[in-house]
């Protein structure tokens, strides 16, 4: 479910799009997502010094108790404060109260009641929840509320009454294709904690590899996983971490294509002899298990029922996509089963396959959930549809009255700015479903595909754009203010560092290797304003396998780049401000004037480093580009018209600046032209 | 064993300080530690392009493969090259031909050979060595020795021949005063492997924690860590990790003294009555074991079984450091005993401690290794010392029989330069041991001593200055250059980053925090030029806990600033250009510009973090040292002498900017006041 040759195009919104939406109330505040309801009552505070204690009051356990525990050490990480540890007893007066009614789902579960209530005073913060989920959900946004003076730290009072918008709200992680290390999923489980999203969708096999341990069919991993893969001890503390944190664990096995891996070690599942290897390459491949055969069901019947007892939530994944069963259409017994059984084509048998699972997966007390391929006529009711396809996908699914959750949109392995994602909504305000069908619409998940990541790199892919999806999916759908999203995404992805992730700042480290010492800044300068090409042009521009290094420059450049989003504004704002031309002028010629030199100070850096040779052209291009930006406003300046010839060759310039190199481009390019075609002409 | 209060002040080199030394033959080579003989011959060279392979002669091994593999990883991670996996018949022609004749030691030993030869031509790096683990370090040495031009990467046409001086070449980590999860000891041993340490001495147990599970007394670590400890499974994976890389693990069980944390679960091990709870603060503390009970020896002798069990070293660290008896004094039962016995003093009583002790190690066949305090009258000869009071101990125990390590000038959190710890000789030039008296030297330890110390900072405290101390004991003893050990440590800490060290990435993060945005460049300028206060003076001047979070200023600035070092560097060349004052000139008056505003820029930058308020008078102190050096250049230009007011004036500002706050402290103040000086007076 990754490399949709035919993926619908999303709808390009840029950053300059500003859907108006109800007015936001509270516009100091950094919350990420924006709580149901916010009552802002300055100046009133509650000061956090080295007194600052916490008490329980009603329901508590272990995992309030260790949610409590986190909260304090963040706290005591920001503050450098020393707080007394331990929690006080509930009948003391302190200064943070956590009222809880209990302990809510022992299982997390997609109906668990996440709501709370938080007012401070200037004397004291009550979190109250109905459950210890509800709780924890609490204690992120108090920690988000965090402020500080000259004089001291302190929550600003508020009144905040919060729940979910969707109760489904996950983040896919493809640890397939290239494998994490338990140490990244806790830090990114961690971080979406931070977020509230609350589900680990963990896409455990693949072609490229089948990443858990299986004692009853232990050549699964054994052969398919290049020994990279999940102990069962492993995949229970994880479960165990995100139970903590109130995040479900869905675990995803996808069958019947994508199942390469399971083959090296069993192709007699195989429908076509093999033998089979790991897959290396991105893509879709032909093998898939066959659906006519007893013994595959057997199997199947064997191994899913382990699963089902190593992951308690109440979902199973099968996947089903993306299958094109072109092995089935060359194997004749599979042929002659389907004429024998009067399947009438390769839908059908899948259809059929899925039948078959769903017995299984019913018998271990499991509902089954699959991509938008599985939904068949004959599809039960209590089956789910994951929707790739699109919302349109999604609400003919509620329709007919299924369970659905929505991906499309949500592709961040794709490199789209968080705004794209943003406008993305699961039931859109256009929606035409009736209440009661719109409530099969469960919400949604960020999809972290692993053609091209690894444990260096993975933390960057996601955060902070998945916070925006987050957002999405946890608050009202008014919350649309793409401007007010980037503000308080910048704030909150400062505060997923002090979990350890390392989206921030491995860039300085991968620079420094490929430019083999300290001296990074043109990089940097000529980084901020690159990005690696969209959607599925990587592979195309820059073919690797899943064996190749992933630390070249397009791997140490991010998306959304925040330096583009301010170059862009700044020049709508300096050409709005024509004929003067006075705003942002001195930081513009500053940015282009960096442009400028530090494309050639790139030259020599570049030819110390063999593997930066590929973007020796955008070292080139920066240079010229800041040349460009700096002539155009040099004649808006003087009010000059420029000459014919400057404008042709400035365009050629920066049309021809517009070509990606070693899988990366520039996205400064708009801005650039706009200022080109603005000195060209004064009336454009 | 770390907060020696009278601890000998260690000689304070300065890094102008250069001994000379033989001359080094390769000076562009980036080798640390120097291999014992390097013939290189340029032009020739070996280029490592995609058609790059590796293949084996002789003895391989799982770990040899292994060892192989991670080397493919990080060639490709630097050079973004996709290599061909797996390891080519050795009958190939290939790049790579590594020849081995043996595994070695089953369990990494002592008395491993280590040593291995590489011969690079234009047409293969031929790398042999009797051992695996010779292999091991050939490839660490490979791996330095990759360079690039404009054309390709390459291996220089070098013939090394290579040996370590010492065969114990340790880092100890103390992960009981602050827990260290396993993967920080995992990057950490990488890191060790790189720079060819071959002991790991694991600090297990302290006042502050008891950081090991014991199975035959599970309140040791239930009760002793907070919950943080190392299961014996995450025990058996750091041994193997560690063998996997020809790295010993040492344990160590600090007794008598350093043992709160075992009396806080078994009060009854205890000199006095209890109860016990875990020690929060620093320092040394009075609990101690009783030696006169034998249930004591009873429980120590399954105890230190199972250990045994556990850890498959051949020797096995007792500590037996700073019990000051205080406890004992005062236990009439204790007294009694010992004049029954006619044990004169506390020394005599933990010498009979010591004795029983190294009875049940011998019936587990290991060897005992404490501090020097155990080395008394009738201590066996077999027992080996373990010197924090210098090189004097180490050499009269060597002349009495006894095997010794140092690690006094070697104590890394301390904070002290790198160049003061490399000319920390465990073997001085001045030794008056006979050469049979100087085998009984086995090498030395780095010591990172952890009440300071968290994940996120203890990279920093370890590297890159413990690359020095490992070349100190892998080198011959006449590689003593500093300037060119700086030059080549720099190299060095860059590709500690590829194993996924913090040292360099963390600070920012750190920096971000307590700004709590991104503007962190005026604070990076502060930071870049003041250090920790050395040796104990921290917790005097800015007292903590253990529970104290480690996220202030302090902890986000690191030891042995290279701007610094720069600093004092361009004074020297500019003051000793005189009367003209032009070399350095321009990048001096940059330099002191920055300082200027960045002191200006950072006041309102700290108004907003009530957690900087510490360093504000820094920031201020920043400042005026900006100024005071500007002022002082202008003089020197103009050949104009200044007002004495100006000289008593500068004088008084740079002393006041020398006082430390918030346990930081200038390292620039020397130059600072070169500066004036010269200015004040030409002929000074």
């Amino acid at each position: 479910m990754t490399t949709k040759k035919y993926l619908p195009l999303l709808l390009t919104v840029t950053c300059a799009v500003t859907v108006t939406a109800q007015e936001v109330k509270t516009p100091k505040l950094n919350l990420m997502p924006m709580p149901a309801s916010v009552k802002f009552q300055p100046p009133d505070r509650l000061v956090v010094d080295s007194s600052f204690k916490v008490a329980t009051r009603g329901h508590t356990d272990a995992r309030l108790q260790a949610g409590i525990h986190r909260f304090m050490r963040r706290l005591e990480g920001r503050t450098v404060l020393t707080l007394a540890p331990g929690i006080v007893p509930g009948d003391q007066m302190t200064q943070l109260m956590i009222q809880c009614e209990g302990a809510g789902k022992n299982i997390p579960s997609v109906s668990e009641n996440e709501s709370y209530r938080i007012d401070i005073t200037d004397r004291q913060a009550l979190l109250s929840a109905p459950t210890v989920v509800g709780a924890l959900r609490g204690l992120e946004t108090l920690l988000q509320l965090l402020d500080a003076d000259r004089t001291a730290y302190f929550f600003p009072a508020v009144q905040i009454q919060d729940q979910p918008r969707f109760p489904w709200r996950g983040l896919l992680i493809d640890i397939a294709r290239h494998f994490q290390p338990t140490d990244v999923l806790k830090r990114n489980l961690d971080a979406m904690a931070a977020v509230k999203l609350n589900v680990l969708h963990w896409h455990l096999t693949e072609d490229q590899g089948f990443r858990v341990e299986s004692k009853k069919f232990p050549k699964l991993h054994q052969l398919g996983s290049d020994g990279n893969y999940y102990t069962q001890e492993q995949v229970k503390e994880i479960i165990a971490y995100a139970r903590d944190r109130g995040i479900r664990v869905v675990p995803e096995f996808d069958i019947p294509g994508h199942s390469t891996s399971w083959l090296v070690g069993y192709p007699e599942l195989g429908s076509a002899p093999g033998p089979y290897t790991i897959e290396r390459r991105p893509g879709i491949f032909e093998p898939a298990l066959d659906p006519t055969r007893e013994e595959v069901y057997k199997f199947l019947d064997t191994f899913l029922s382990e699963m089902a007892g190593l992951f308690p939530d109440e979902y199973l994944h099968i996947g089903g996509d993306e299958n094109e069963g072109k092995q089935w259409d060359r194997n004749p017994a599979i042929q002659a089963y389907m004429k024998q059984k009067g399947i009438k084509d390769n839908h059908a048998l899948q259809a059929y396959f899925n039948t078959r699972l769903l017995k299984i997966l019913q018998k271990n007390n499991k509902k089954m959930i699959g991509w938008d391929e599985i939904l068949q006529p004959e599809l039960p009711k209590d089956v789910a549809i994951h929707s790739w396809r699109g919302t349109a996908a999604l609400a003919e699914a509620a329709r007919k009255g299924y369970d659905g959750i929505l991906s499309n949109g949500y592709y961040i392995d794709l490199i789209q700015p968080a705004s794209q994602h943003y406008v993305s909504d699961p039931l859109p305000a256009d929606s035409t479903l009736t209440p009661l069908e719109a409530k099969h619409v469960l919400g949604g998940e960020a999809t972290m595909w692993a053609e091209w990541v690894t444990p260096e790199t993975i933390d960057s892919r996601i955060w902070p754009r998945t916070a925006a999806i987050a957002e999405r999916l946890w608050s009202p759908r008014t919350v649309t203010d793409i401007t007010d999203m980037y503000r308080r995404l910048a704030v909150i992805s400062l505060q997923l560092e002090e979990l350890g992730l390392n989206h921030k700042k491995y860039q300085d480290m991968m620079l420094r290797r490929l430019v083999r010492n300290d001296d990074i800044g043109p990089l940097k300068t000529l980084v901020s304003i690159i990005e690696p090409v969209k959607e599925y042009r990587r592979y195309q521009l820059r073919p690797q396998t899943m064996l190749s290094p992933l630390t070249g420059a397009v791997d140490a450049t991010t998306p959304d780049s925040e330096t583009a989003r301010k170059f862009s504004w700044m020049v709508q704002e300096f050409l709005n401000d024509g004929p003067r031309f006075q705003l942002y002028q001195t930081e513009l010629i500053q940015m282009l004037a960096d442009w400028q030199t530090s494309g050639a100070s790139l030259v020599p850096v570049i030819d110390r480093s063999p593997a930066l040779k590929e973007i020796k052209p955008l070292a080139e291009n920066l240079t010229r580009l800041g040349e460009t930006g700096l002539e155009a406003i040099s004649y808006l300046k003087s009010g000059m018209q420029p000459p014919k010839e400057w404008r042709d060759r400035s365009v050629a310039r920066v049309d021809e600046a517009a070509k990606p190199y070693g899988a990366l481009e520039f996205v400064v390019i708009a801005g650039v032209k706009q200022l080109v075609m603005a000195a060209a002409d004064a009336k454009p």
